[in-house]
């Protein structure tokens, strides 16, 4: 079965919005082995929507449209998409009725254009909104099938797992694609390559590698009509890379390196407090935004000014002016400080220059120092990041992971022996 | 002029990323008054990628392609696009000596797939990279233009920038297209839109809404061959929506809502200070992430355990014990301790269930307890915000940033009675 995925809004064409929902429909669509050769993106506009979804629908068996579903007046996805069906949209009481209850429950008046969200395909039927207004909408007419799915990304996605999954899977059957990812940190994508490039020769599995901030992925694709045997296909050749890059992989799939980081604290029972000063409580909000985090994250201390460096993380004042605030004196002082007075096993302190203001010659914005103070040392490195603050901010998180995975790989080495 | 982008990346299609990149170079274009009507997206195949190059050549002046310039072997742009422009590549002697230059400096192999980044059109030229290995192409031929840039966001981005906003601007000439958006906080968007009704008729500006988490913007974008009328047309209609929407416009065009109250709070000469439970340093960290976020604020404490809470924001433990730590009255412990911990003028505490776990009948997931202390007085709110854990923990601290601004604005309007 093959697909396309047409988004929809001028929001997306100028840029004020990124389109993840295209990508979280894609990651579904792989995960069930329809192939995606191409995806549209088009503006609110009734000719150039229609010109998208029937070139979609002339070189595929199922077209997604997303957005547009909205009450207000530029959201016509409903009426151009049965247009490009032949459907005829018919009015759905049971919607009149729960659309109403909705506003009324809210004390809201009900205006015309919400009424709207109550004409559903002839053809097809409404998918279930619990999180909006917006019910989605399946056509299934002459052997093609169409969905429309709301622009919300706290709609769409319920709408995508709760009501469009299980229904392309019922419709799907045959070739199975199992993909899985490789996650990689400390090596870069040239030399990534370099090591498994005989295995991306292969057309089955397939392995393309992508680069990110501080972090290369490989993506592992295997099909078989048997979905046992492309599993087993996907897991040999995993193994295989996992064998080659050694212990640079760090996690699976959709495991993030703070995710790989907190599980990997929390199999040690080891505990962590973190201070903060240029990263400003970037670090431990990509800790928290972990489920469990709470059982090894006991605080952390966002200390921007000296004062706070002394008052909250026990910085000698002198340290700081002998060496500066950013320097590897204070960061060792602030690891040793939030790891102190939190009670932790192991303290982190990062302090450093963000930008865009606040540099020197001798410590240009990108400087930033990183250190692990674990009671019976505290190690540091010193980053020359580059890009503006927001990249250094992200680079320096990622740097300060990559440090607590490396000593707790070393540790645990150390252990075994 | 009339452009379309092709982002190329099998990556895209199968959602392992989100095309950032295409956003940034929508925005571009549309502040150059370039029209785009299509986007399409493609994987790393040659076939696909020469019919969306072709039928993308065909109907407009410009064609950007993002994506696959890297030395790996699925990075085929520079030759498809040649294809597609008939055009042959050329090797750029200079940069072969610069990319030699830049491994050996590196201590690493120049691998001969690397090399391939020295091929540049030969009706056209590279354009400069100074941030990776793979330089940019310009191809001009027959009329047409095609643009080729790398995928990494931080090699894209100053390109885009240094390299093709000029050089766009040096073309386009005649219509310029004048856009603002207007950013609005405490409404929703079918309030927005009903109240704003009218100004949305009109084609000359158009106003479109685009609904964010926890906020609402309006889009103006005003089209004229006079750069100054265009000018003039979009500020009218801004206007008109700002005494319409009155306060709730907290800012205007990329300032975001953390950037607006660091603002107002560095205008009232106020400082702040944070203790954070369920949101774990977001809220510091999304205020860190304002240049100059340093003047007004202070510091933060991340306390997720009862003794983090007790021993860092000085949170009365029979309080804990008596109302939970999710409550009205240890937010505002928290929020007092943070105050007068740091120092500050003000004191933001925020204390919730985030989830997966920890939910009960009384307190589902998704309740979150803010608080606001001043010295004078501490204010609170109750919330119960739908979502997962991501949801709920950034409508949190939306929610705080929402309250700052609520009591700037109040005590502002108090002075001035």
């Amino acid at each position: 079965m093959r697909a396309e995925i047409v988004s929809v809004g001028t929001e997306l064409l100028m840029g004020q919005t990124v389109d993840t929902n295209a990508a979280h429909l894609g990651q579904a669509l792989a995960d069930l082995g329809i192939s995606v050769y191409r995806r549209q993106t088009v503006g609110d506009n009734h000719d150039r929507m229609l010109a998208a979804f029937r070139s979609a629908l002339a070189e595929n068996d199922i077209v997604f449209a997303i957005g547009g579903l909205g009450p207000t007046m530029d959201d016509i996805t409903r009426d151009v998409l049965a247009e490009a069906m032949d459907d005829e949209l018919r009015v759905d009481e049971s919607i009149v009725v729960r659309l109403r209850r909705f506003f009324e429950s809210r004390g809201l008046p009900v205006l015309a254009s919400n009424l709207r969200q109550a004409w559903v395909p002839t053809h097809g039927r409404a998918l279930q909104n619990p999180n909006g207004t917006a019910p989605g909408l399946l056509f299934e007419n002459c052997g093609k099938i169409a969905i429309a799915l709301p622009g919300p990304p706290g709609e769409f996605l319920p709408m995508l797992a709760n009501e469009v999954v299980p229904y392309l899977r019922a419709k799907a059957g045959g070739r199975t694609i199992c993909s899985r990812v490789v996650r990689i940190c400390g090596l870069g994508e040239s030399i990534v390559e370099d090591r498994v490039r005989d295995l991306m020769l292969s057309s089955n599995p397939t392995v393309a590698p992508y680069a990110k901030v501080g972090e290369v992925h490989l993506r592992v694709s295997a099909m078989h009509d048997d979905p046992a045997v492309a599993a087993r296909l996907c897991e040999e050749r995993v193994s295989a890379i996992a064998e080659r890059l050694g212990s640079h992989v760090y996690a699976y799939d959709d495991e993030a390196l703070e995710a790989a980081v907190v599980h990997a604290l929390s199999a040690r029972g080891a505990t962590l407090a973190l201070g903060e000063s240029c990263t400003g409580g970037q670090l431990a909000s990509r800790i928290t935004e972990v489920p469990g985090a709470s059982e090894v994250f006991l605080g952390g201390v966002v200390a921007y000014s000296n004062a706070a460096k002394a008052a909250h993380l026990d910085v000698d004042v002198a340290l700081v002016e002998r060496h500066g605030a950013v320097s590897a004196e204070v960061a060792a002082a602030m690891a040793e400080g939030a790891r102190a007075r939190f009670g932790a096993d192991l303290g982190i302190g990062i302090t450093g220059v963000a930008g865009p203001g606040g540099g020197s010659d001798l410590k240009p914005v990108g400087t930033v120092h990183i250190a692990l103070a674990d009671g019976a040392s505290t190690i540091g490195e010193q980053n020359r990041f580059i890009g503006g603050r927001y990249d250094v901010r992200r680079r320096a998180t990622q740097a300060a992971l990559v440090m607590l995975r490396d000593w707790l790989l070393q540790t645990r080495a150390a252990t075994m022996d």
